[in-house]
């Protein structure tokens, strides 16, 4: 099949070439990703949801034998006459293996230029329901929390302090594309807390404490900020200290925590519950 | 420090030690594991955890040197006079550093037995609160799941047609102690809807239907099935017409799914919601 269709001249088949060089290091190195503000993200569908959420492509690597013909196409008609938007490197299928993370690939990879998105610039509705993640360390947490965030949904995720790259690949992929549709920014911990009182949003810090109330009997029907901590050690006194509210989710077994993802979830969906319709608009009492 | 204590003559520092081997081809291989009947546990925690819910241990592996000595005599002392109710493996930093997966491991490695658990044996309570997974394949989201089910809690977590052997080291590691606390029994996907029929079980299935009620407006509070399918492709067709209901968590964002350990975590806490108190006891209107 590849064989009949015409190869563009300029295909990259060799490792060494010093494009895909620098596109392996991005893929490896953090600090190269930080330092150039570029992220890796792979499959047409995660593309299609970046360009739709305004990221800017850079650079597209394109395998045609397992993208396809249609899709390739679709990929340069996007870059039409003239300069085009993004550089577009066709690859052989052994480049690309290279360069793919994911399990079985289709063909496109993209490097996009990260956004630079700071609390200033965050817009929330009139009554926001937002998630707070202190210290955060696991890219599959992360990007679960974001399918989440999108979901539910959530109207911003506030990283604080971060341990692992915002815009790590691994972030991106399991957020199946909630990186792009929720807006996500990444500050000093102590600067989300400041920003929220500052635009009267009420936090809600989740926590192993005595003094907690159950999730269930709070309200979270007004502007609202969901705070949470690391699996191992929860949040940092100083967090705790500074939040207005302190809840729990019951933990009726034998073990003594949840999946972070999943405590986010089970107060997302909760205060999503509660802002529901004129019946569902209160905590169960 | 090490070499100031007594080191047990019959300590393991070969990696070609036969035991070692075995153990190492216990790690790897699944198909080995089930015709054995074994499987694997890191850390001391967990080792303790697996004792209190009766699972048998067949071989100890302690590197004394990461557990420190308290630790190696209180896994010793469990074993004092006459035959021992396990062998007993001390083994060098270096052998124990292949054997470990956990990045801090605290020299602790044991093999157990795993149960032979059956629908027949399950005991369950008079309002039974049931997960049910069809075709997980991901280790990672079945121990968060069993974790949910501790938390939570639910009674049971039934598995069927798995993709992924239920005892795997990795399901047993996510789980951090449920697959120890929460009864988990994998079988045919046929059998478990009979078995919940017979028992008067009511089963909702899980999935983005038209004819699907929102989960906040169902009752939970009878005996209750939840019916999960996979992320990719959600339930079977046969298991979805099997099932006395449909339920939706409803998607209010751009993208189509949720992480399926959060999907089971959210309907279950509502589940357990609905069942707290008597304010609390109804789905919301």
């Amino acid at each position: 099949m590849f064989a009949a269709r015409s190869v563009p001249p300029d295909r990259i088949t060799s490792l060494h070439n010093p494009r895909i060089k620098d596109v392996l290091r991005l893929q490896e190195k953090s600090a190269e990703r930080r330092r150039q503000g570029l992220t890796l993200v792979e499959g047409y569908r995660e593309l299609t949801n970046a360009q739709a959420a305004s990221w800017v492509v850079a650079t597209l690597l394109v395998c045609e034998e397992l993208a396809g013909a249609a899709v390739a196409q679709a990929l340069l008609a996007r870059a039409p006459d003239g300069p085009r938007p993004y550089e577009y490197l066709p690859v052989s299928a052994a480049v690309f293996a290279k360069l793919a993370v994911r399990e079985r690939s289709d063909g496109v990879l993209a490097v996009l230029r990260t956004p630079q998105r700071t609390l200033a610039g965050l817009a929330l509705p009139p009554n926001p329901l937002v998630i707070v993640l202190e210290a955060v360390e696991k890219p599959g947490n992360l990007g679960a929390i974001l399918r989440t965030a999108d979901a539910a949904p959530a109207h911003a995720v506030l990283v604080g302090d971060p341990r692992t790259d915002l815009y790590n690949p691994n972030v991106i992929r399991a957020s199946l594309g909630g990186i792009f549709t929720v807006p996500t920014v990444a500050a000093p911990m102590v600067e989300i807390l400041a920003f929220l009182q500052e635009k009267g949003i009420r936090t809600f810090a989740a926590a192993l404490a005595d003094d907690a109330k159950s999730y269930t009997t709070t309200s979270f029907i007004g502007p609202t900020a969901l705070v949470l901590g690391t699996e191992a050690d929860g949040l940092t006194p100083a967090t705790r200290a500074a939040c207005d509210e302190t809840v729990i989710i019951p933990m009726r077994g034998q073990l003594d925590s949840l999946n972070v993802s999943v405590a986010a979830a089970v107060l997302t969906f909760e205060a999503v519950r509660q802002r529901q319709g004129v019946g569902a608009n209160k905590p169960s009492a």
